[in-house]
C-alpha cells in the first residue's frame, strides 16, 4: 500500500485522483449541474486510467512475456471498455459507436501524430521497427473493412435489412476477435523474434508487487465504472450547455479522455527516442479497440443491452476510420519519421475534428 | 494419347473427369434436378480446367518464352472466359458480372491469402520477387479504377445516361486491353530481366507433346463449353434450392470452381517455398480477368449478346474489388510473408463472403 | 532587354508570344467568335506561362536558396492562380473548381506519367529521391482528405448545411495553408539535407538579371490577367461550339494549358535522367495548387467574389483527386521507375479524361 502511495506521490498525473471523491460529492449536491459533473468526471477518469494501465503492466511484468503481453493486449483499453459498457447498459448506442470510432481515429491520428511531432522536435530523424507497425496497421485495415461492409451494404429501410445487419454484425464480431487472437499468437508466440525489443514495460518506472497490482486492478475498475456512470449521464447535458455537438463530444472528448494514460506513455517514449514503443501503443491501442473492444460490445449487447447493437456506423465515421487506417499505413511504411510527418498526421486529425466541431445540431 | 492417359492416371484431380459423361447422362434423365446438375457440373469443370491449364502450359513450353508467356497469359483463364461467354449468350449479365467481380476478388484474396497461409505454416518467413507483384497489383489497381468510374459517374435513370455508360464501357474496355498488352510487352520483352526466374512452368511436371496439347486444348474447350451450358442453366435453380443468394453463388461458388486448377498450382508452389509462382498466379490471374476477360466480354456482347453489356457493376462489388486491390498492394509491398499475412488476407475475403452469404434475397 | 530578346530567340516555345497581340486584335474585330478567341488565348497563355516560370526561377536564383525556394514554391503556379482569380471575379465558381481539380489530377497523373514514360523510353530504369516524392504525396493526401470532407459530410439541402460548408471551408483553407507553410519550413530549412540535389534550377539555362526578371514578372502577370479574361469569357462558348462538356474543358483543357510551362521542364528533366526534378515539379505543383492556390481562392472569394466560394466539389471530382493522390503514393513508393509505370499512370488519366469527354451535357 505504501508502494502505491509512493507511486502516487511520484507521478503528478495521479494527483488528479483527488477529483474522484469530489465528483461523487458534487453529484450528491447538484445532480443537475451537467457541465460541472462532466468536467469533474473527466478529471477523475484520467488518473484512474493511468493507475489501471500501470497496474496492468505490473501484473504483466510478473507473469512472463507471453501471458503478460496477452494481459496488456486485452486489458490495455479497460477504461474505454468500461466507459462504453456503461453507455451500452444505458442503451446509448450512438455514444458507444461515436466513442469507438473516435478512439480508433484519435489513437491512430492524434496519438501517433503527436508522438512523431514531439519525438521529431527533439531528434532530427527517428527510426522504428516496421514489422510491428505493419502488423497493427494490417489489423486496423481489416477492422475498417469489416466496419465498412455493414454500412456499405445494409440499408435499414426494411425489416429484412435490419435482421441482416444484426446477423452480419455478430458474424463479423466473431471474425474480428478471431483475427485479434491469431495476431497475438503471431506476435507473442510464433514470430516473437521479428517484433524487436521485448521489453515493452516502461523502463525506469517501478512496478507494483503482484498482490497490490491485482487489488488495484479490481478496485480501480469498480471506481472507473462508477465514475463512468456519472460521465455518461452528464455528457449529453454538458454538450448542450457548452454548445458542442454530440458527435464532437463522443468522437473527440471521450476518446481523448479514455486514451489519456496511453498518451502519456507514448509521448514520453517518443521524446526518449523509443518510437517503437509509441507506434506500438498508438496503433496497438487502435487495433485493440477495433478488433476486440468493439466486437466484444456487440456480443455483450445481447446480454446486457436493451436491444442488440450492430457494427453499422454513421457513413462519415466509416470514412474517417478508413482514412485513419490508410494514413497509418502510409506513414509507417518507411520506418522513419521526422517532425513534419507528425504535422501531416495531426492535420488529418484536425480536419476531422473541425468538421465535427462545426457540424450543425440536427 | 497414351501420354495423356498416363497424365490422367498420375494426377488424381483428373480422376474427376468421370463426372463429365455423368453430368450429360444426368441432364438427359432428369433435366429438372437443378441442384444435382449443378453439383455434377462443378465436379466436371474442375478436372477440365486442370487439363486446359496443363495443355496451355505444354503448348507454351514448346513455343519459346515470349510466345509461351503470351499464350499462358491469354489462355490462362480460358475456363472463366468460356463460362462467362456461355452466360453472356444466355443474356445472364448479372451472373457474368458477379462471376467477373468474384473471380477478381477470389483470386486476389482467397488464392493469395491461402498461398501465404499454406506457405507460412511450413516456412517461418518467405520472400518473393516484388517487381512482378507490383506490376500485377498496379494493373489490378488500374482495372478497379476503370470499373469504378462508370458506377461512380453513371446513373441509369435517364436514356442519355444509359447511352453514356455504354459508350464509356466500350472505350474503357479498349483502354484496359491496351494496358494489358503493354504489360505483357513490358514483362515478356523489354524488362524480362526484372521478373526473376523465367521458368514459370511447373518443374518436375511432364509436358504433353505439341500435337496432343493442341488437340487437348481444342477438344477440352468444346467440352467445357458444353458443361458450362448445364452449369449456367442449373445455377439459378440450385441457388434457390440450397437457399443461397445469387450474389453468393456468382461471387464465391463460380469463382472458386473456375479457379480450381490455378489454385492447385499456387498452393503447391507456396508449400515448395516458390512464393514467386503463387503470387504471380494469384495476382496475374486476377489482373488477366480484370484487364482481358471482362473487357473482351463487353466487346463480345455486341456480337453475341441480346443487348450490349456494360462495365457498370453493383456498387458493393466495386467496393469489394477496390478493397481487394488495395489489400494486394499493401501485403505484397514488402516482398516478405509469414502465416499471419495469409490470415489477414483470408479474413478480408471471409468478411465479403459472409456479407454475401447473409444477404437477404430481394 | 536584349537578354530577354535573346532568351525569346533561343526558346522556341516563346515564339508563340506573337499570339498575345493577335488575340487582342481578334477580340476587337470579332468578339463573338468564341472558338477562335479560345484557341488564340490558349496559344497566347502557353508562352506567357513559360516566361513567368522562367522569370520566377531567375529571381529565385538571385535571392539565395531559402527565399528562392519559397518564391518558386509560391509563384510557381502563378498562371493557374491568375486564370482562376479571373474566373472567380466573374463568379464562375464551377469553372474555378473544375480547373483546380483538373490541375491537381493533370499534374499528378498526366505530368508524372508522361515524365516516367518519356524518361523510361530513353533509360532502362530510373531512380529518384523518394523523400521529396513522399513529402509531396503526403501533402497531396492531406489536401484530398480536406477536400473530401465537406463533400462527404455537407449536404446543401438546408440553409444550416450551407452555412456549415462555408465555415468549414474557411477553417480547412487556413489549415491547408498552414500545412503548406510548415512543409516549406521542413524541406527548405530544418531537413534540407534529405531533399538531395539543391540545384532545382535548370542547369544550362541562363538566368535573367534581377531587374529584368522582376520587371518581366510584373508585366507578364498583367498580360496573363488580360488574356485570361478573354479565355474565361470564351471558354463556355467554345465548349458549346466544339461539342465539349464544360467538365472536360475545365478539367482537361484548362489544366493542360495552365501547366504547359512546367510540363516542358518536367519532360526535359525526365529525358536527361533527372527524374528527381520531374517528380518534384509534377507532385510539387499539384500539392501547391491543392494546399495553396485552392485555399487562397476560397479566402479571396470573401474579398472579390460575388458570394463566398466553398471547398465543396462535385463528388466525381473528389473521387478523381483521391485516386490521383493514391496513384502518386503507390508509384513513387519504390523510388524506381520504368516506362510501363508511366503507361499505368497515364492510363488512369485517360480513364478520367474519357469519362469526362463522353459525359452527356446536363
Amino acid at each position: 500500500m505504501s508502494r502505491l502511495l509512493q507511486e502516487i506521490r511520484h507521478n503528478r498525473l495521479l494527483w488528479l485522483l483527488v477529483f474522484v471523491p469530489v465528483v461523487f460529492i458534487a453529484e450528491r449536491l447538484q445532480p443537475e449541474a451537467h457541465t460541472r459533473l462532466f468536467v469533474l468526471s473527466v478529471l477523475a477518469i484520467v488518473p484512474l486510467a493511468a493507475l489501471l494501465s500501470h497496474a496492468t503492466e505490473s501484473v504483466a511484468s510478473k507473469t512472463g512475456d507471453a501471458v503478460g503481453g496477452l494481459l496488456n493486449a486485452t486489458l490495455g483499453n479497460l477504461t474505454e471498455l468500461v466507459i462504453a459498457f456503461t453507455a451500452l447498459r444505458a442503451g446509448q448506442y450512438m455514444l458507444v459507436k461515436a466513442s469507438i470510432a473516435g478512439a480508433i481515429v484519435t489513437n491512430t491520428l492524434f496519438m501517433l501524430g503527436m508522438s512523431f511531432l514531439l519525438g521529431g522536435l527533439k531528434h532530427h530523424t527517428q527510426e522504428f521497427n516496421r514489422v510491428n507497425a505493419r502488423l497493427q496497421a494490417g489489423l486496423l485495415f481489416l477492422a475498417t473493412v469489416a466496419l465498412l461492409v455493414p454500412t456499405a451494404v445494409g440499408d435499414t429501410s426494411s425489416a429484412a435489412a435490419e435482421a441482416y445487419t444484426r446477423q452480419l454484425s455478430v458474424g463479423l464480431s466473431v471474425l474480428l476477435i478471431a483475427a485479434y487472437g491469431l495476431g497475438l499468437l503471431f506476435s507473442l508466440k510464433t514470430h516473437r523474434g521479428l517484433f524487436g525489443a521485448a521489453d515493452h514495460g516502461e523502463a525506469g518506472e517501478e512496478v507494483l508487487p503482484l498482490g497490490v497490482a491485482l487489488a488495484t486492478l479490481a478496485a480501480v475498475t469498480v471506481v472507473v465504472a462508477l465514475v463512468s456512470e456519472l460521465f455518461v449521464e452528464s455528457v449529453q447535458g454538458a454538450a448542450d450547455d457548452l454548445g458542442l455537438t454530440p458527435a464532437f463530444v463522443g468522437f473527440v472528448v471521450v476518446a481523448l479522455v479514455g486514451a489519456a494514460a496511453e498518451m502519456a506513455s507514448a509521448f514520453s517514449g517518443a521524446r526518449k527516442n523509443r518510437l517503437d514503443l509509441s507506434v506500438g501503443i498508438a496503433l496497438g491501442s487502435a487495433a485493440q479497440i477495433a478488433l476486440f473492444v468493439a466486437p466484444a460490445l456487440v456480443l455483450l449487447s445481447y446480454v446486457v443491452g436493451p436491444t442488440p447493437m450492430t457494427l453499422q456506423f454513421w457513413p462519415g465515421a466509416v470514412v474517417m476510420m478508413f482514412i485513419a487506417s490508410m494514413t497509418a499505413s502510409l506513414v509507417t511504411n518507411s520506418g522513419r519519421s521526422a517532425w513534419f510527418v507528425g504535422v501531416l498526421v495531426l492535420m488529418v486529425y484536425l480536419v476531422f475534428a473541425m468538421a465535427l466541431y462545426l457540424l450543425p445540431p440536427r
